[in-house]
């Protein structure tokens, strides 16, 4: 197909200093939980984007030195030489395909906290960054750079410049944002300096101007200089010589770097979910960065739609299209605009799997794309899939995971029939994407069932409630078992692991919900699984104008939910709502008229007085068709997959599927997972030297 | 000095199957942090504690299969033959000094989420393995076992075992303990099965025996083949055939392994800090056991005196005496007792720092041994510092950080000065230890005061208040400034970024406590430093009759203190104590009599009634005395450590103190810190396929 000349706009090159972007497409800078410890993981993962039309691909945070040591939360580093060929792989993978390789020099200052390097952390005043999530705390405080530390850090930027350019990277970052070091300069709140560097704002540019002059010098103007930098809290503060700090700022800074990478301050802000905030939610705050420079800027909002891209470099707001969270989703979103076929574009949901990631401490994973991080492990490419097979499949169930399986079976070959017992395919998003904030999750459904109904070896049959000879009887090859989980009433006891059932004729689950139960307030929404259903839960029930109250386990609402960047919001709009809460407790028992309740560390009684309760605690999958099968024909192919076979996010439903569909029919010992490992130095020296 | 006769039953060699144990020193699986990413670093670690005398030294948790991922926290692996390499490393290091090498082969079922190798975790029964941190919490459930599944799991520890073997352990573990995958199926809160695997206790124990079985066939008996299990819940519950069902399941596993490992079930309890339990807390739930089988019994209990030692073995309750946290904090700990050099043992302190680098995921770190971790790093011994320095050294101040750097300084051949302002030496110790429960942490003080008193060339100055023009007088060649920190009454924002002062005559901080401030109640203690300061101060001021509210930015007291096994303990504290605790609030302004805060996430505000107030927030550096020493006598050689550099723990007070003193004199190009890397296999097949 050819592209609509609408979008020509977006296949521009752009000059960024002495480099030249081949298009607007510029995947900044974002984590991918790879390391050095996984080169080729992450080369595949990186160049994947460059192979589907990115212009520009970044790495994630690479620590210039020892001392800006996150661990163990994921980062690169260009700390040695030794480290310089693990890039390599991952600039081979991008310049292969035409596009420019970014790399985002970073140092952490007191946002990183050196736990295995030991160093102490460094600050411009000793003021420590902190978050509510416990495994962001430390005991550790950080010290207050004195003139040798700024040296150190300038010379620090200037070697991993030298280092950057050794291994092939285009841009290069200083990064003045997210609390880290740079940025804790820019701040006043973090930087209480007396000297050159701190005071009015002239000075507290100084550091930001001195690294990205060192970092040009370094590679004596060949690579281009980017400076990412966070605006939230500068445009916040009001300034005598312009209209904001961040004004005041970005025009002290206009000239310095080839290219402005604008964010926001905060990884809940910055990556916010799309539960509680639209395509586009930076621009209030970083329009006005191209009202005061000519440099190019870059920026991000989790964009998907071709026709918002547009209209950002139109209105003047960015010259290139960030992309983090969208170029996980659809590494090949770029190449669907260029080829006219933008209706396939696997859009991100903001669901923030991706960004819970790294707060999980490991390589990224994307509901929408279950390829991503596979790439090279598995072989797993996210739009070509080896035609391998033939023979028939029947999948039953069409939720995320079923849907998953029949894509990627009929991409193999098979001819696929998928059968679903409700009158709409989605599975539990039919109901969920209906909750208070979820509507763009039914994209999973909406993209697969979009590309299912185009392929001519698919049959979609809904209403189709088969039994398990039923199933035997459809003479299908194989029988992909994808019929879900259910919410039992199960609680659980004050060491979180579930035991007991609690019944009454008013205990509900959230099935109970969507299946359309009336529920009487006062409600207690008793929440032991912690991610977001039980307070989207708790919020369509105030919906509903009935009085209710929040209960967890955990130390606030919707805990996993900092994971993705949720739970602040969730309180806020809890507040909003209404809605009650009560943290660090369990259910222990109810009469339809007081709940019973514990802390679950102290031991403490409480009782509160409602009339119904929901139970979002343990999952267990619907095995019942997979288990008649096993029983009645034993010599048919049936696997079990998704949320039946373990419960868990829709992310990973969609990965089971996927994995499912990719093994189904091959021998096990021709699935070949491969580890990786990295690129070491000759250790012979510091052998010898034991 | 010669042995006292008294201890010479610990040093009698124990049968162990077929291998000999040489002494009762046993240094039972404890985690490391170091993975096979860190293989020199992780022999040095382990094999320090062969050299120092302990009979059997073990890994930590060493996974059988990528089904039992447990990123981000470290684990050690051998689901492969690449992984052999990586353990014969530490199996040299520890047979070098006549030890033996112990693996701890592990799954750990629905607790290891797979985060990273993405299989669907195993369960016997879709139980869910949950913990309130929320780093321990997963969106993704466990699938329940079927019987291929089963056949999978002792596979893979015959295999694992083999490859052990290969790498030179002695002692294969079987691990039923912790929530890990074997022990959910001798549990029957997880254990649900209707197969032979699951019913009666004669089912559940079935799969540990295959699994005790498979290693030891697969080894043809040349191993030793230990059993490591938890009897917490086990013996909480009753028995028709014993008194208990562990007393049941230890009957009909009694003939099974070569050794007992026993333990608690909760790291909180397994692990409990000083705070709250004494030396030896698990013999009330672990004695039984030698009662009902005749194989040899190994137990920990943070045993540091070698009388309570000979007594376990004496009475009958063990007969190995385990160490984990006194084998970090002393690795030469049985060499100390069989040279009659008891008085020298560095004791733990039970702070439980240690376990806290765990839930970091990152190396351990000891609070009494800064060296843990550092042996090939940075070549520190814990031991022998080498006599490598003439001339002198004026320290001061006399807390941890000074002390340390005291004694490191002395070993290394400085003639050391250690000059303290209060009467006493010990710092911040001197007053925290008397908060409720931390008595023991005074040790860091005593083994550093009874070293230095010893030494020829320490002198030790009390009540010696030095300005910097007398600091500069007193001659020495170097100054050590270790001044310590104070705490400040800034307060922090919704971010939890510190920012903002509290005053008032009835506003105070720790230091106003420790210096006897008479505070009036109610008062409230608004914490956001997180740790264990807030609770403990909080528990004090109820010591004293006074009406107690704990406020936290955190989601529940203590928070950080669930790094540290503290938390749930605090709470139960809080409420003997009659503390009342509130969560996610800042404190925003206080008049005296009504104390505002402010919900963090969603802004609402709130107003309690108190007469005082303490903040235990943000540290400050006490860097006067160094701003003028530099000012004064810019060519004195200075060095800032401790709290007044970097406030943090005593752990982090203690390393800097120490890294000072090895550092001191030295040009930095000399200081070598050695970057470990794995011992990878030869790729060149992987690249190929690429």
């Amino acid at each position: 197909m050819e592209r609509n000349p609408r979008y020509d706009v977006l296949f521009e090159p752009v000059q960024i200093g002495p480099k030249v972007a081949p298009n607007r497409f510029y995947q900044v800078p974002h984590a991918s939980g790879m390391t050095n410890a996984n080169p080729r993981v992450r080369a595949a993962f990186r160049g994947m984007k460059a192979e589907g039309g990115w212009g520009v691909v970044s790495t994630g945070a690479c620590s210039v030195h020892p001392s800006s040591d996150d661990s163990p939360f994921p980062f690169a580093t260009l700390w040695d030489d030794a480290d310089i060929r693990a890039h390599v792989a991952m600039t081979d993978a991008v310049h292969e395909h035409g596009a420019l390789a970014a790399v985002e020099l970073w140092h952490g200052g007191a946002a990183a906290v050196n736990r295995t390097s030991r160093d102490a952390p460094l600050s411009p005043s000793g003021v420590p960054w902190m978050a509510t999530h416990v495994g962001f705390m430390s005991s550790a405080r950080p010290k207050v750079m004195d003139q040798g530390d700024i040296r150190d850090l300038i010379r620090w930027h200037a070697e991993a410049a030298k280092r950057a350019e050794s291994a092939g990277f285009d841009i290069l970052y200083v990064y003045a944002g997210m609390g880290y070091l740079p940025y804790q300069f820019l701040l006043s709140s973090c930087n209480k300096r007396t000297d050159a560097y701190g005071g009015n704002a002239r000075n507290r540019v100084r550091l930001v101007e001195e690294l990205i002059d060192a970092v040009r010098e370094a590679t004596q103007g060949r690579c281009a200089v980017a400076l990412r930098i966070s605006l939230q809290e500068l445009r916040s503060m009001p300034s005598d010589n312009a209209e904001s700090e961040g004004h005041e700022i970005i025009g002290l800074l206009k000239d310095a770097p080839d290219l402005f990478d604008v964010k926001m301050d905060y990884s809940t802000t910055d990556c916010s979910p799309s539960r509680f905030s639209p395509e586009g939610s930076h621009e209030p705050i970083v329009d006005f960065v191209k009202t005061v420079t000519d440099k190019p800027v870059v920026g991000v909002g989790r964009f998907t739609s071709p026709d918002t891209m547009v209209g950002m470099v139109k209105r003047g707001v960015l010259d290139l299209i960030g992309g983090a969270r969208p170029s996980i989703a659809d590494p090949f979103l770029p190449k669907k605009i260029a080829e006219g076929r933008e209706d396939e574009i696997r859009e991100c949901i903001g669901c923030n799997i991706c960004i819970s990631s790294w707060h999980d401490g490991v390589w990224v994973r994307c509901t929408q794309n279950p390829t991503a991080g596979e790439e090279w492990r598995r072989g797993w490419h996210p739009e070509n899939v080896k035609q391998d097979a033939a023979g028939s499949a029947l999948v039953i169930g069409g939720g995320p995971s079923g849907l998953e399986a029949a894509l990627t079976l009929a991409r193999r070959g098979f001819t696929v029939s998928v059968a679903e017992r409700a009158r709409d395919f989605g599975g539990r998003l039919l109901w969920e994407s209906g909750l208070p904030g979820l509507r763009q999750w039914s994209r999973v459904v909406d993209y697969r069932l979009g590309q299912l109904r185009r392929m001519p070896n698919v049959s979609l049959y809904a209403e189709s409630d088969l039994s398990a000879s039923e199933a035997v009887e459809f003479g299908a090859d194989h029988i992909v078992v994808a019929t879900g989980a259910k919410w039992t009433k199960i609680l659980c006891g004050a060491n979180e692991i579930p035991g007991g059932m609690l019944d009454g004729p008013t205990v509900y689950t959230p099935d109970d919900l969507a299946a359309g139960s009336q529920i009487e307030g006062p409600v207690a929404v008793f929440d032991f699984d912690n991610y977001y259903m039980g307070s989207a839960v708790a919020l369509a029930l105030a919906a509903q104008n009935l009085d209710t109250t929040y209960i967890t386990t955990a130390g606030a609402p919707a805990a996993w939910g900092i994971m993705t960047n949720e739970q602040p919001q969730v309180s806020q709009a809890f507040r909003e709502a209404g809605v009650r809460y009560r943290t660090l407790e369990i259910v222990q028992a109810f009469d339809g008229r007081t709940l019973s309740l514990q802390q679950i560390f102290s031991g403490e009684h409480r009782d509160i007085a409602v009339r119904s309760v929901v139970i979002v605690g343990q999952r267990a999958g619907n095995t019942d068709l997979y288990d008649a099968l096993k029983a009645e024909a034993p010599q048919q192919s049936v696997v079990l997959t998704g949320d039946a076979n373990a419960p868990g996010a829709i992310a990973h439903a969609v990965y089971q599927g996927h994995k499912t569909a990719r093994d189904l029919g091959r021998a096990a010992e021709s699935i070949d997972v491969r580890r990786d490992f990295p690129l070491v130095p000759d250790m012979s020296r510091l052998e010898a030297a034991e």
